[in-house]
């Protein structure tokens, strides 16, 4: 019910390993399904102040088990959760959080990862998701 | 002048009937007239970011003495209470917190719902604060 | 593996009881095993600022996996965790938290009570433990 | 002048190693010579509040250039720094943060442990330093 340490490495090996392929250094975040932090790293050369974005992305991810880009579609301005982003102590509602399941789809933890556009931290946060 | 422990969980307890009636797992805050905490569940399997929306939502109702969704209105970009909710620590102003009034039509707290879509969350806050 | 709604009812309960066997207004929080708030009363009358420290008192107890005044022996002057009370956003580190744990003895989540002397809340925090 | 990603995951298996040996899971961070995180994990079973203080412990030897306990016996009662656990937005001043320097002895960063007593906490962040 708990994404482990073996777990979140697994994902942030794959998701550097997908950073390094597209040249961009993340920073990497794993949250457990109490949406407490797990496992983080930040490659060399990776924006200081996307460490935190990727930290509150995977909680973002945990705390509406969704997407965290999925919100930033409901939170703009004239939106059903416009500015939902100051719950929480700040949340972040663009996309590169993603939630992680077992093998029965239950979700027991999420990843977030920032650093680049968010296409590409998107793309990151899968292909982390993808090796589990 | 306060709602009473009594009341508070006679709303929630309506709440929650009209959360599984809809089959939605909710997040229920009810606050007193000085916008305290004063009851809380969280239905199992409900979003776990939602417990922090509720208790704001109510909170934020009885902060302007207003359903929640009708500041939402006033906050958008160019409206004259534009992003209010940085005040107060971070409220929420999408609709799912309702004052709650004494027989006398005055106030004496609050409901806030989140768990769904806003129209979800209103619905149940509003079976609590009619419950009363 | 988390304590459900329905669990932390019944601790609830049961503390609330004994609250009023010993006639103390208190203020009681139930969090999960992520830390995360599950329920929460006020009963009428009970201190304001209890609230928070009863919230608080629940998440030490399953941040540590001790009751919360385990803590505070060991963070006075010149004990070996002095001031850890400034770690986590503010730990409460006197009586009045408990591990809540399953039939397997693992920790489900905790409770936390405040409202009264130390001893008191303890008393109570204990009973609802005890109705699991 | 900067631990690098490569250099932080060797001082965390280090560590890892070490709490391993001792049987006591551990929260372990990094942070640079700029006191951001670097790299965190926690291993399964670790106390979940122990994942704060190890950042805050890492981040403490590095804003003081100290291992965190130094500042512990400054800042009792009636001690010079008394306190100083307030700055910050929070540092913790007991064992098991110690800086990290390179080769010609410059601090790069620093390791942050928590998990245990402060004897172990220190014993598996000296771990982590002696890898480098």
């Amino acid at each position: 019910m708990y994404v482990t340490l073996q777990q979140a490495q697994q994902a942030i090996e794959a998701a550097q390993s997908k950073a390094a392929e597209i040249g961009v250094p993340m920073n990497i975040a794993i949250v457990d399904s109490g949406a407490n932090l797990m496992a983080f790293v930040r490659i060399d050369g990776a924006w200081l102040g996307s460490a935190d974005i990727a930290m509150r992305k995977a909680r973002t991810s945990r705390y509406f088990d969704m997407p965290s880009g999925e919100l930033g579609k409901l939170s703009q301005p004239g939106g059903s959760l416009y500015n939902i982003e100051h719950s929480n102590g700040g949340i972040i509602t663009f996309p590169g959080g993603i939630p992680i399941k077992d093998a029965q789809g239950e979700i027991i933890g999420a990843i977030g990862v920032s650093g680049s556009t968010v296409e590409n931290d998107n793309l990151v946060a899968q292909a982390g998701v993808d090796a589990l």
